[in-house]
């Protein structure tokens, strides 16, 4: 099997020498900088491996795990828009750096670019790959929805926290792995199986995000620690620390929410979370997501040994390492 | 065959018993508002067509036709955001109705739902159906684009403006009859030319849609007559007029479009094209176009009589009867 390094590599290269300027050129411009931008290419990465452990043909899922990244560029363009971010991967977002009416139709363009190469998938693979497609681009909507509609509600249960972050985050990177499984040729089985594992690991990977925005570095994490706390969102640490919290701790709370100094209010609102152990909570909770992905992995009709790589990828992408 | 009545109570039939509701309502109501809408529907209408033309059976091309339906609805809600329009159908939009972060959402959602529906297409034609969709949905968005560039730029040639609306327009009118035709099984000569067909057909349905806006009756347009005029927007018959002015008349059309008063605006534009017989010129390219659209019509190898209702709704479509 590749290593990891191989396939970031072969992807690297995948995205590398592509070019997608055309005409008209205010219309792929801020595609062509979206996609050159890179990012991690988690997702094709995951189609990638899981069609090597599955003993595929990297080329038969190479189409679709491109498709893949680019439909997901395509919902930060869109997503930007809608949580008015100004930056994305440090650099200005496509609405902030041309305008909204851009980062729509540019987003819209990307959308069917994604198609265009799902649709190269081979014939005896496509429908299966395109069903995959539809239903986690149908989800990834829904997950958007339903995190705007959490932003303006007054209460939100963890349950339907994890629930937003499975449509949102999770099925897109089990759609990766399925997409690769399908690709590989596997019995039918192991793509729901390896979809299952997908969902788990997208779980873990969010909770790791909303932990490391609290408790992370900010060389390594890429972005100002405490942008959650300053902006009053509710992730898995928010939620868990006014599930527990007493009356007093909850008007706490409330007080640290509502301080106006961001520095002030990220140490306060720490210090809060640090007494309701939501640090070692939140770690717990990913440590449980881990391990029954791991029970899931074992459960793979694969060779031990062929899962080692999928493995310690998977130790370093809950650890947020890659 | 069936006439035009037929197929158009089964088109409605297939929209009308369809519910689009789903969770988060927050997203879903919108698409259904759009698709309660109603509309010409003349797009899965062409596919039907075609399809009854080429002797195919109706229940191959269904999904499909649905799905350009979902998918032409999707384009209006960001359309309607892109250029500010209040009202869609005499309602008002989506956009304005709940707000631009709902119809950029809903619409990406909408998005989807078509190529649900367009992957439901026979396993032998679904890759053809797909290239189709796929390469419209692209030129789309290109003619939006261009139509968004015309409007701040200073000058656009009538030969960019055919190409615009052939890209904003033609192109779904003529993929809809394509995607008609190959599930009809007819051979690839006929794809090809039903969709240079529906190309001609597609610019003189918009060029008749720039003249009605102009010298239509208002009752029967169903929007207000002048509204092209009022908003300088550049349409066939402003870049004609402006093409045939002489220099003095030049001066009066600029002064004319600077007039603040709607009225006087429209009366006055109005004025100047009737001295440059732009009524007569406009209908001239009309029924060129929709000649060339006949003369490949007879070249279609199906029974002549096999063609007369697509004569006679050609005929009512041109003249913007349906």
């Amino acid at each position: 099997m590749n290593t990891i390094k191989e396939l970031q590599h072969k992807i690297a290269e995948l995205f590398d020498t592509r070019n997608y300027m055309s005409n008209p050129k205010e219309l792929y411009e801020p595609i062509q900088y979206s996609l050159s931008q890179g990012g991690k290419r988690l997702r094709p990465l995951l189609s990638f491996m899981s069609c090597a452990l599955y003993g595929g043909d990297l080329n038969e899922v190479k189409n679709a795990a491109i498709g893949l990244e680019i439909f997901h560029n395509f919902t930060l363009l869109h997503d930007d828009i809608m949580d008015e971010s100004p930056l994305r991967r440090g650099m200005p977002s496509v609405y902030q750096k041309w305008d909204s009416n851009t980062a729509i139709l540019s987003g819209d363009t990307m959308f069917v670019v994604a198609y265009e190469y799902v649709t190269e998938t081979k014939p005896e693979y496509l429908i299966d790959t395109l069903r995959v497609f539809n239903q986690t681009a149908r989800e990834v909507c829904e997950g958007q929805q339903y995190d705007m509609n959490f932003e303006t509600q007054g209460y939100t249960t963890i349950e339907d926290y994890m629930e937003m972050i499975r449509l949102k985050t999770a099925v897109l990177i089990a759609a990766a792995l399925k997409i690769g499984a399908i690709a590989a040729g596997a019995p039918k089985v192991e793509h729901q199986r390896i979809y299952d594992f997908g969902i788990l690991i997208g779980l873990a990977f969010q909770l790791r995000d909303d932990f490391l925005d609290a408790f992370g570095n900010e060389e390594t994490f890429g972005k100002p620690i405490g942008n959650d706390i300053v902006t009053d969102k509710k992730t898995y640490l928010y939620l868990k620390a006014y599930q527990l919290a007493d009356t007093d701790t909850k008007t706490a709370l409330d007080k640290a929410f509502a301080l106006e100094n961001k520095k002030e209010k990220i140490a306060k609102v720490l210090a809060i979370y640090d007494t309701l152990n939501i640090l070692q909570i939140t770690e717990a909770k990913i440590n449980e997501l881990y391990l029954e992905a791991k029970k899931l992995l074992k459960e793979v009709e694969r060779p031990e040994d062929e899962k080692t790589e999928v493995y310690s990828f998977l130790m370093k992408l809950v650890k947020r390492e890659v």
